[in-house]
């Protein structure tokens, strides 16, 4: 038996998520069902950094499972990919030690969110980025507005509301914004997200940008740890997991 | 009643082609459906450029339609754009003389064909290059043959078989090959391109630049003027019909 760990990328439009739930197409479904093929039906489990929402993408998430197979580890992406819907991609595979646990194991996380802001979105990107209807929002407003979100903070505010976690303090290490084209990208790494903090932050810093919020609103909303201070959730398909990071 | 030219973009993915087809989801046809709800139901015909192809892109093409509305005609493009499905984006539209006709006054196009040549095809440009799973092509025996079919020929070579045109002497004006990061982008501009036309030239590079035929190969099949002389017709959603020029 040896320990694998797979990076992969998804297109997340298509699928109900990351995590297996009855009925749905998801990306963890999708895995298992080849990995059961390779293992002649036998059940392997796969256990990912972390879950991403319905419609969210994903450039570097990392898995990993165990194999009694006697394929060599440099073998495994291709065998992979052959067999993998095209949206699921798998772009390196390593051997790992026997304790390494994806979830557990995480030391951080890098997201990206991005915007289009041209005047007509591209029909290409309508699953990738955010339709902005030809917006130029005020980067230099939403920039100092994120140097009240770079640090250690309880994050309640930027939580969904609906969730189990007790301890909200995370801390980010960087949130930068920069033009690609006519497409703004955040991208905002750290130790751990709350659940829809990423897309929490992207609607209320695209407040602060488009004039609907003040800069000084956004450190006041930590402060409060009340989630109905902060922004809107910004929508799913804009999102990307793009690194997780491990010691 | 005035005369309307629009440029728009699709994404062919959905698509079973430009062109009107019974049963069938066509570009034509949800433009038409929309007009036709603009126009209290009354059947608004549309006039494009020239057909594309199931899966192939737009970036440019061209269309033509007269209308009875007393719209202002910089209101046209966001009223069409509200109603229309999301792979179809309405770029511009302007009034033009009465005479205008977006097939028989075409000067010229531009296509555009994009090969993928990361070592894994990012799942997010599965619908939108080729996959060449990692061959990096030799771009400059593709450019010393592009020089072959630059210039004024008859083009049999590089026609559908199944087409009914008469004259296949075109002239392609430019053939230009180029990096995009990891991507291989071909650009073609011409007269006019006959039924497959950049797609067998496409596959009949790639095919050039993967070493399985000669350089020389390409003028060979020029002079043949036989379809067999040449490559393979490359696949539909590498294809971006990218402008449309008009005196």
């Amino acid at each position: 038996m040896m320990r694998l760990r797979a990076t992969i990328s998804y297109d997340g439009t298509l699928f109900a998520g990351y995590q297996v739930q009855p009925g749905e197409r998801t990306v963890q479904l999708e895995i298992e069902k080849v990995l059961a093929k390779m293992h002649k039906g036998d059940i392997v489990k796969i256990t990912a950094s972390g879950r991403t929402d319905a419609r969210v993408h994903a450039t570097g998430q990392v898995i990993h499972f165990d194999t009694p197979l006697q394929i060599p580890v440099e073998k495994y992406q291709k065998a992979l990919n052959v067999q993998l819907p095209r949206d699921i991609r798998v772009l390196t595979v390593e051997q790992v030690a026997d304790d390494f646990h994806a979830r557990y194991d995480v030391s951080g996380k890098r997201y990206r969110y991005i915007w289009d802001c041209s005047a007509v979105q591209s029909p290409f990107r309508r699953h990738y980025t955010i339709e902005a209807n030809g917006i130029e929002p005020n980067v230099e407003a939403m920039q100092r507005a994120a140097g009240a979100i770079i640090g250690t903070h309880d994050f309640s505010c930027f939580c969904a509301a609906n969730t189990s976690v007790v301890d909200k303090v995370r801390t980010v290490h960087g949130l930068e914004l920069a033009w690609h084209g006519q497409e703004l990208h955040m991208t905002i790494s750290g130790t751990g997200f709350l659940y829809n903090m990423v897309r929490i932050i992207a609607g209320t810093l695209w407040e602060v940008g488009t004039g609907r919020r003040d800069v000084d609103s956004v450190a006041q909303a930590i402060v409060s740890m009340d989630r109905a201070i902060a922004g809107k959730t910004a929508p799913a398909h804009g999102l990307y997991l793009e690194q997780v990071f491990y010691e």
